[in-house]
């Protein structure tokens, strides 16, 4: 089995790639080659048997699907994309990486023909709804009314596979993956860092900033959720998912406090005590649009999988980050 | 004020023409030119004093759109597009057509900047919709699950108008139309052409045939109601429309066993028993997974309004087509 990874150099990207070639087959089925690309090169993953092709390429440049697609990969893990920030901020490149970048990537596999039928696992994002929202939480027939130029480049994505999974291009599943939490790394400057950085800068033994009120509401995932959720997609099939192929995924919904109490309770009040509060209006009025929860009943259905409290997600970040280790 | 129509043939088109040329004015602004394209020459609307532009243009080719958006019209009604069954038949043609024509539109007034902000109107419909649908109606929040590549292409379209429209590129507001009833002129192949027909074609003389129950259901507005919709719009502003500017329009939901009720109290048995009973599975598959209830709350509220009966919708009919007269 030959599997292709775009946007590999990417968190869930690297996260994905260590999996697959930890678990050296998918589905019962050997992986015999991995093709890891991205706008950086990607690292190979440790301990893998099969071939690995790491590329650097520009996705949504001429020719570059075609070499990608023209060694006809069984799987395609689409996590290429720009994010939410830089597609506000360069209109022109979020629409040529993020929706360019895909349609190039389905009319090369539509053209293939001859048979090639690929499973194409697109990660989306919770991004396609806007506010305002039900407050019992985000049905999985509710309207996309995205409110950023990403989430309408995601939307129009999704709407895209949807239509080629129907035609009998591909066999698409879209991903719309909650917020990552908790994010590895050094602090970014995305509106919603803060979500994992006060959890991941106190373990660390660092002071984080809060800048909303803790009464807050959101919708999280683990790292180690969202590359389950890309590997279980490709196990479905068709008769399972129906027409309905973009799916909202399951997560944690709870308050900044909630996630301070879990904090507390896992690594003590001298660690909780590193976050500091530093309101921010533009972050507030940002986060303010977002969704804070979400039903995800079909997601569960089909067998996908979160944490079930956010004690877990802490749990998890310090055992696959940290070693088990906390900053006392 | 300067009006540009694409897909100003069709009936729509026509119809829309000629109701901005008779009233010579919009929102209380006199119209001085009236740009029209189709693919094929759009017929100049008669008693108009204004400057009349008839051009025959393929929308997406290179070009066209800097040539239509380079007069910097005021208002753009966007009607171009190729109809379903085409979309389905032809995947490439109904991509070109009905996105890539709307892209090249929504980037040339992007390009063109210097405070130029037209009103853009584009017809958008409820194949934006895909079956399973709540028994109560579609309401307003309701999930994008087209399923054609018709309903694909306008959701994205939709989508792209939102965003310019958020951006501030321009202020836009997109139609979702129920299906045209009673539509005149010939019968056509389309699916969909039984609703018209049997009230059009008895009142006219001439035999029809019904292809599916009388327990059938669907959503219906008249030709007269749609120019009126189009032409609402113009009228509303962005703090009335708010962020989610893609609006279901109000419409008569009936079953075809009340449609031809409507046709026998209004014009008798005698022509009521021109529709002949015919059933076809496959006509009857796919209206199966069409909008049969469209709740339209907020279109609504903001003042679009349509028939509120299908003896109106015949009424109608009969005013605007036959001059008052039905075939005995």
């Amino acid at each position: 089995m030959h599997i292709l990874i775009t946007g590999a150099a990417g968190m869930i990207g690297r996260k994905l790639t260590e999996k697959l070639a930890k678990d050296g087959g998918l589905n019962g089925k050997a992986i015999d080659k991995l093709t890891l690309t991205d706008v950086v090169t990607p690292q190979a993953p440790s301990g893998f048997s099969g071939k690995v092709e790491a590329r650097t390429d520009d996705l949504p440049a001429q020719g570059i699907a075609q070499q990608l697609i023209g060694q006809r990969p069984d799987v395609i893990f689409h996590l290429a994309g720009i994010v939410s920030g830089e597609a506000e901020l360069d209109f022109e490149k979020g629409y040529r990486v993020n929706l360019e970048g895909m349609q190039h990537l389905l009319e090369t596999i539509r053209k293939t023909g001859d048979g090639y039928k690929p499973k194409f696992i697109f990660t989306s994002s919770i991004a396609v709804f806007g506010a305002p929202f039900p407050a019992a939480g985000i049905p999985d027939d509710f309207a996309l009314t995205p409110l950023t130029s990403y989430g309408t480049q995601k939307t129009m994505s999704e709407m895209l596979l949807a239509d080629y999974n129907r035609r009998g291009f591909l066999d698409g599943v879209g991903i719309r993956l909650p917020t990552i939490c908790v994010r590895p790394g050094k602090p970014n400057k995305a509106a919603s860092g803060f979500f994992s950085g006060i959890i991941r800068e106190p373990l660390a033994g660092h002071e984080a900033i809060l800048p909303v009120a803790e009464t807050v509401r959101h919708s999280h995932a683990t790292p180690r959720s969202a590359v389950g959720f890309l590997l279980h997609a490709t196990s479905l099939t068709r008769e399972q998912l129906g027409a309905r192929i973009n799916l909202s995924m399951p997560s944690i919904s709870c308050t900044v406090g909630e996630q301070i109490d879990s904090l507390r309770r896992i690594a003590g009040d001298k660690v909780a005590s590193r976050i500091k509060h530093q309101p921010d209006e533009l972050i507030m009025r940002i986060v303010d649009g977002w969704a804070q929860r979400i039903e995800a009943k079909r997601s569960r259905e089909l067998g996908f999988k979160a944490e079930t409290s956010f004690d877990e997600i802490v749990r998890t970040h310090i055992d696959d980050e940290l070693g088990g280790k906390i900053a006392a």
